[in-house]
């Protein structure tokens, strides 16, 4: 029998698995799974944890997640095909669920799977290799509970270790003098922290935007972002401000690049995180930039230069759980024999190069939604897994965009019809700005 | 030729390629010797930077260090036997300087042996293996600039990557919904940032009776630190108080064990360090505690496991720098010949077992330094290190324990006589409660 060796517990390495497990209740015969979680639970980001830095094993803690996140796009977009939110929590709900909602979502999905038995929590993966005498991999792991470190042979590793994760962290000119905290997003957590502060953030996109908006509900007094490119642009409240590009700080004053400067008490650095892979030869570490055709990855999930190796989830994204769904199934039916992987290497190059071309010929938010659609759409015609309109959901998007233009501090206030089940989403029951409480039972209660 | 693998450029690792160089220069044969250093520059814990949690290249962040860091020790304790403070200075200076100046120091001594060639920087190790077949060691590297794994094989492995860089982390009921900042030791990086804060350490040891004082020092409203199993007991300052354990925290208030609570603003995580050895197998890796008498250690630097294995400055320090020499020069002479390790491991056995017993044949702080001091001494005697006044150290320590007792923000102010040149340090121009700029030219302006 075939052994599938899974990288991480998120939700890529979750779809993976319960792609496997749909196929077995089929009726189809399935490899051996074993999936390698390095935390002590399942959910990837989406396991919240106080922790920053490393964690209580000297690992890298893997959560980016903060307290009071609220999904920053319309949950409509993201739903499973094969279990809706209506399934889950019996009734709709409304379209930003904060983190625990989320979670418990994520979680109902593959517990009703049944597949956490295929899972070694605590277990980090130090090492794979290939070997080419024999065709397979050799993973190197150390269970933290038993502080035991062991090798398995597996015919196949899907890497699913996400890339939101390990923090790019750049550094200015007096950053080791400022006087203040400097954190990237990354260890951000509790809004409550920046309270009463001035608070820099540096970066224009999705941290910097909603780490910004978190301190500001929560009692900063200024919040100023800079940006190397171009402002964000929303129309933000009075006591926010963009800046041009951070130069340096001196004590706890920021110096921007058009002279002008600001006095502020904390730096958060939301500029990015890195593909990261520790436990990777250069055979097979994917080596890419944050884009929606990830270099190397034919059909965006086979390793070009090592077919045997698989990737999840390593695009930049705007569809996330359900095209992590179409991937998953994707890859399950390949190694089950469903799917054939071109063997000239040539091909697969080609195919990649023909998605890079696609996605730069134009420079479009609107292009670049519907070119994720077309690739989650491509994927999904050749397995089972339930068809769902793509085309609604980027629909969703572009209207989701244009919530933000309208009212960045009100956007999470819409509701959106579910594309799996028709039924649309009620409005919530507090406006976001002023629903401090983020637990499931404060969101639930409509 | 020998090739000899050295993991870290900190004070241990450096000591190990300063005795090798050494006894090049003397006219001996010395094997090629390869250090890995995970970092961009060298000094180990003594290398500052602002980074917290992980590295511009995603590593764990191997400093613990924090700006305005003194030594908390004389210098007179830890001076090198072969490279006095007078030498490397011009004259003699004050007893307990800051960080700038250490790593100026102990970078005096490495230039001038000119071993910084046999370093390859910004190196990671990634896994070692022992070959049972070749009797040598593969070890595993990830070259961060160029992004790159490779291997090399070494005939033996000096392991000198320190063990307070790992944090012990524990957690409380209550931490995933405090109001306020947690951060460990590790990542505590400014006192400035605890200004006007209520701050609560967590501990009893070295970590929190020095971060304390910073913040005490840079103006922290409070101070209190917790213990478990008895107070430090100093003379604290009135805004000082010291608790029993802490039991839970909510929202703001902390709770002890006594029943009573605080309101605080921050928690650091004074809990200490761990052994992290991510890059070993469990047949190289050692696994011990923070104490005098390590675990698996013959003569507490061969590891009885697999002799060829050497690991430096794994003990709990009273003595350091000039201990760590003392293991170096050591270990430069198992390799080189002209020390032999038995062969029967029993011997082996008997021997960590012997320091075990003598460790904990009395619990006094006065024992425990004589005993530290008999090892420096057991190892000098076997080698050319420079021997130096270990009783005399010893005595300075006890001096240093008394002061602590007399003033413990006024314990930086003596002075102590230099063992290796006799010199009286200077008493230094400014009472360290009020010198609040931590530069060399600052400390040096005497």
């Amino acid at each position: 029998m075939k052994r599938i060796a899974v990288i991480g517990a998120g939700p890529s390495g979750l779809a993976m698995l319960r792609a496997f497990q749909s196929a077995k209740a089929k009726g189809a015969e399935i490899p051996e799974v074993v999936c390698f979680e390095k935390q002590s639970d399942w959910g990837g980001l989406w396991n919240y944890t106080w922790r920053t830095g490393v964690d209580e094993n000297g690992e890298p803690v893997h959560c980016s997640m903060y307290r009071y996140l609220w999904t920053n796009g319309p949950k409509e977009g993201l739903e499973f095909a094969d279990y809706s939110f209506e399934e889950h929590f019996g009734k709709q709900i409304a379209s930003y669920p904060p983190r625990a909602v989320m979670m418990d979502y994520i979680e109902g999905r593959v517990k009703k799977a049944d597949v956490r038995k295929w899972i070694r929590f605590s277990t980090v993966v130090r090492w794979v290799e290939y070997n080419e005498a024999t065709g397979d991999f050799t993973v190197t792991v150390h269970d933290m509970e038993k502080d035991s470190v062991y090798k398995e042979r597996f015919d196949h590793v899907v890497c699913a270790s996400g890339h939101f994760s390990s923090p790019n962290v750049p550094e200015y000119p007096g950053f080791d003098q400022f006087y203040g905290r400097i954190v990237h997003a990354h260890d951000f957590r509790d809004a409550r922290e920046f309270a009463g502060q001035d608070v820099l953030l540096v970066g224009a996109s999705y941290s910097a935007e909603d780490i910004g908006s978190q301190c500001w509900k929560y009692g900063a007094k200024s919040v100023t972002t800079s940006y190397r490119s171009a402002p964000m642009g929303f129309n933000w409240p009075d006591n926010w401000e963009e800046k041009p590009a951070l130069v340096k700080v001196e004590g706890k004053t920021a110096f921007f690049k058009d002279g002008s400067s600001k006095e502020i008490d904390s730096i958060i650095l939301c500029t990015g995180y890195k593909h990261y892979f520790p436990f990777l030869p250069d055979d097979l570490r994917l080596k890419t930039k944050n884009r929606l055709a990830t270099a190397d990855l034919y059909k965006g999930v086979v390793y070009v230069h090592n077919p045997k190796m698989f990737y999840l989830g390593m695009q930049d994204q705007w569809f996330t759980f359900n095209m992590f769904d179409a991937q998953a199934w994707y890859v399950r039916d390949i190694i089950l024999g469903r799917i054939a992987v071109p063997e000239d290497k040539q091909v697969l190059l080609d195919d990649v190069a023909e998605r890079e071309a696609r996605e730069e010929a134009q420079d479009d938010v609107k292009y670049a939604i519907k070119y994720q659609g077309a690739y989650v759409k491509e994927l999904i015609a050749d397995t089972d897994y339930p068809s769902f309109d793509v085309d609604g959901a980027c629909y969703a998007f572009f209207e989701w965009k244009q919530h933000k233009i309208d009212d960045i501090m009100g956007f999470r206030n819409n509701s959106y019809k579910s594309l799996m089940t028709g039924t649309m989403a009620p409005t919530h029951h507090t406006p976001w700005k002023d629903a401090l409480d983020d637990s499931m039972e404060a969101y639930l209660k409509n």
